[in-house]
């Protein structure tokens, strides 16, 4: 390719909405264009990295023995009402009418459509197991889009659907769907961890995260150095702690902290360890009659350490919560603890309530929690002496970095990371909803097992990129880079010389089937390796009259500061070598 | 590829709401399924077909020095309001309001974004000529979807635009789609023609139609079977008559024709030509004032040979009736003829008018047309002796077989086709609209020089079936047929031999890069072949316990009846001579 031909633009500034690294440098270097909020175009410079994604992602699923087909964008809502998800769902799903009045929906996913085909077109259990994929455009209408490609409303996603006839069928699926992430996550060269995710209201370990890592990650990923341990925080277990509860030696004493209404300020204070200290939250549950009316409420009291978060996820699954729960209102507070929120605690309540301690608080002495007064704390407090045990002992924090791993294995770190992939056992969720069956080796309908396993294709580019830049642009990685390798001809206008050698040599690495682009578009050197750093094309061969002079070519990979000279009769075996292209015959 | 792997479904009945033999068949091969009116699922068999086309298209347009980019689907109203199309177009266009109220379409093109892209990207003339394209989703809600993927409301398209600096190099651009076009069309081994095609508004010939060759297609295509002249039947022009007109020498009678308000009906009472009769239409165009109310009418009649029919378009071109035309109201018609439609004429008008004479009318003599008068027509009707000499003499008609080519070159013929491609100079009608400019080498900012140049991506492939198919399904073309070849093993389960044979012919057709399939089904003979049939797979090998007792298999050609005996040592050289594959350094 010549970049005259192709579509080359540049920007040294990022656009005024652009926060993050991936959206500033995608944007600059051209390869994307807004077109509204949340919504772009690909630009060829950019489409090329997404076809590339799609390639791989392609040819990998194919190999895993999913079959390709494509679903409509734009799907009618009666599909919807069966799940129910056409009301259930909030304005993210963008609802449309067309000529007639009728409703209908611009896919966010394809669950609903794919469930349709599969009971119509999947009438045996022969006929299973089975795994239909597309790689397709889905709209979401996000309240807040941001950061480019990474949080946009129109994105390009793979999402493949498994049908099997029982949970042992549906679990090699599963484990075949994770195996094909792994090789496809491997193939895109970037640094990535498969965690274990929570599977919500299905329950079951087969969830997993497919994180690339990068510390502007939103998410928060645990994992055991020692270990193959790894999970996103919502789902990582904190172990009961190994130790048992001392034996009190305080007393339990009202003390003055006047204006320290967080457990930082309390523990600042008092010059004391933040994790002696308890943080209380106050949630409620509605109780209902029959009729489904609200009749009342439970009141329930959460203590997590000072130095500690609740996990809302773990909360979520607490006998009693499980099935929604609310922050308590300020009435129901008054009324259980006399005290308006900020020096709250589990001691001296006015009207008994369920009290759920973190595992780690429920092995503490001698701690410090408000007093259910403003501006005092109790310090000394002990279970048992000073109040009762608690209702529950649960895990309901996030783990933090030096916590146990739960294999054993070791300690935990914490690293960030964006999600890009996700595999998910659905079991019968959707099949159940929509009445979708196969008939079974017994002969009776029987609903399928499903799993989904998406991959943000077009979210994929921009996690690369905030894994891999610097200050002088992108970095990619070769498999997903929009060219391989650069030619940049000094002064080519002006010299035979070089443009002789640069269009031979670009003739001889398209014939080796290098992805190469020749700069022919006359820039001055400096220039013309700016744009191509900031592009982040990983090779670079510069051809200069001077170099020619000498025989010579000089060859800078993107992550190198310093070229270095290379023969120009060697120059394809140095590339070789460098990994550009394979030689035939050549070991893999 | 293995059959049990894939995904395989054909149905013996076609939905009741298939009208077209394409439709039909793509349901029952199991290529489409219907999601709802106008929107289909491609599933996977249907897939392949299309993702060949995709492929051909995106080499061709590479090829040609296009270059691709991914347009939203969702784009923003406003952009629309620019040219108007937001308002102008009608319920085609599906509208959506996002969760903030904003306007927005789903796109049925993408002018308007290509010209946005243009307008900030391509700042100098030393950026031009640049063609940029998409293979895109895009729907139009047509009022009364039908035909399968011929007239669907979801479709995808490969839509082009090109940008350049003035009207000759837009002239080049447009030749080089043309060419890239043909190359397009050539490759997917159909039957097809580029015809002129009518300009509309922007004039000049620079809009060319394909059209897959097909009995069953909806548009009427006109050529010269002894030169290249092309066109459809809006186009084509007829050409003057060569003969001068004949004296008079038939007196005028008005002549009972009771009941007979037809030509034909006339011709058929009175036993004459129907060529010998004239057709009267009667039009009428609105007088206004410079506020744009209409203060009056001007009514128009058009004569036409009774065994010609008139064309709109050439009728739209005439001066007067170019900025618009309707039919006249029963009240204009009594106005000016006295007397009710049915009867009508030239001659003895009630009130004159403008009389518009198909060239074909003007040179005639002795003629026959309605007597204004119920039940009566004249006959021997002559110019200048019973009526004067016609306002204007026009082509308003279309052509008929045997007309003379407009190029001299012979006669015309009319066969039928399906419009799959077009090719099309837009001048500077959008970038006027959206002020999209560039600067030019004069340094003054210049509107661009505009094409755009479609592909129905998944109408092809119904285009194809409508003209290669027979009794027993679709015929393929090798290009962008779903597999080239189907091997057909009998009593695989039974047979070790058989099973080994297949899969060792599989494996060696793969490593030959041949898009195999190999049916492991299990399904008995003859239900495999009308399988396969139907689908339309060219090439089959059938592979028996009793052929390899004789070495042999048996190879058949889609199109053909009857199956060939083939060597199995041979069968790999054999099918090379089909052109199933190349051998290496075999000429192309």
């Amino acid at each position: 390719m010549k970049a005259s031909q192709f579509f080359v633009s540049t920007y040294k500034e990022a656009p005024a909405d652009a926060e993050v690294i991936s959206h500033k440098l995608m944007v600059r270097a051209g390869m994307i264009r807004r077109l509204n909020a949340g919504i772009y175009s690909y630009m060829p410079m950019g489409l090329r990295v997404i076809q590339k994604v799609q390639a791989i992602v392609r040819e990998e699923m194919n190999q895993a023995g999913a079959v390709e087909l494509t679903m409509p964008v734009v799907q009618p809502g009666e599909l919807w009402q069966e799940t129910g998800r056409f009301d259930k769902m909030g304005p993210e799903l963008l609802r449309v009418q067309d000529r007639h009045g009728r409703d209908f929906v611009i896919q966010p996913t394809s669950e609903e459509v794919v469930t349709d085909i599969a009971r119509s077109e999947l009438r045996s259990y022969k006929q299973l197991p089975k795994n239909l994929y597309q790689i397709q455009t889905k709209f979401r209408d996000e309240r807040r889009p941001r950061f480019g490609l990474m949080r946009g409303r129109e994105f390009i996603m793979k999402d493949a659907y498994s049908f099997d006839k029982d949970k042992d069928s549906a679990q090699i699926s599963y484990q075949t769907m994770r195996q094909a992430y792994r090789n496809i996550f491997d193939r895109f060269g970037l640094r990535y961890r498969a965690v274990a995710a929570d599977s919500g209201a299905i329950g079951g370990d087969l969830s997993e995260e497919f994180q690339v890592i990068a510390s502007t990650g939103e998410d928060a990923i645990v994992y055991c150095p020692q270990s193959e341990y790894a999970a996103n925080i919502e789902k990582a277990e904190a172990l009961a702690p190994g130790q048992p509860r001392p034996a009190a030696s305080q007393p339990l004493v009202k003390t003055p902290t006047p204006g320290q209404s967080t457990c930082a300020q309390v523990a600042e204070g008092l010059s004391i360890a933040l994790a002696t200290t308890v943080k209380s939250l106050v949630l409620a549950t509605d109780v209902q009659d029959e009729q489904g009316n609200i009749t009342g409420s439970t009141v329930w009291l959460l203590l997590v350490r000072g130095d500690h978060d609740m996990n809302e996820v773990k909360v979520g699954k607490i006998a009693g919560l499980d099935k929604g729960y609310r922050f308590a209102s300020e009435a129901e507070i008054l009324e259980h603890f006399g005290a308006k929120p900020g020096y709250l605690g589990p001691v001296g309540l006015r009207k008994p309530l369920k009290i759920v301690a973190d595992r780690d608080v429920a092995v503490m002495a001698d701690w410090v929690c408000g007093a259910n007064e403003v501006d005092f704390h109790y310090t000394g407090v002990n279970w048992g002496r000073d109040l009762p045990e608690p209702d529950v002992v649960a895990d309901i924090r996030n783990v933090v970095a030096g916590d146990l791993s739960p294999d054993g294995q070791g300690t935990l770190e914490i690293e960030r990371g964006i999600e890009v992939g996700h595999v998910f056992y659905l079991g019968t969720k959707y099949s159940a909803a929509m009445n979708a069956t196969f008939l079974a080796e017994n002969g009776r309908p029987t609903l399928f097992e499903m799993g989904c396993y998406g991959i943000g294709i077009t979210r994929l580019p921009a996690a690369a990129i905030e894994q891999n830049h610097d200050e002088r642009g992108i970095i990619w990685p070769d498999a997903i880079a929009p060219f391989t390798l650069v030619l940049c001809p000094i002064g080519m206008d002006r010299s035979p010389a070089v443009r002789e050698a640069a269009e031979k040599l670009h003739d001889a690495l398209l014939a080796k089937g290098v992805d190469v682009i020749l700069d022919d578009r006359g820039e001055r050197p400096g220039a013309m390796f700016a744009d191509w750093e900031l592009i982040g094309i990983p090779h670079r061969l510069v051809i200069s009259d001077r170099g020619l002079k000498e025989n010579q070519l000089e060859y800078q990979h993107r992550t190198q500061t310093e070229a270095v000279k290379v023969a120009a009769d060697d120059v394809l075996a140095f590339l070789a070598q460098q990994g550009v292209f394979q030689e035939p015959g050549a070991q893999g």
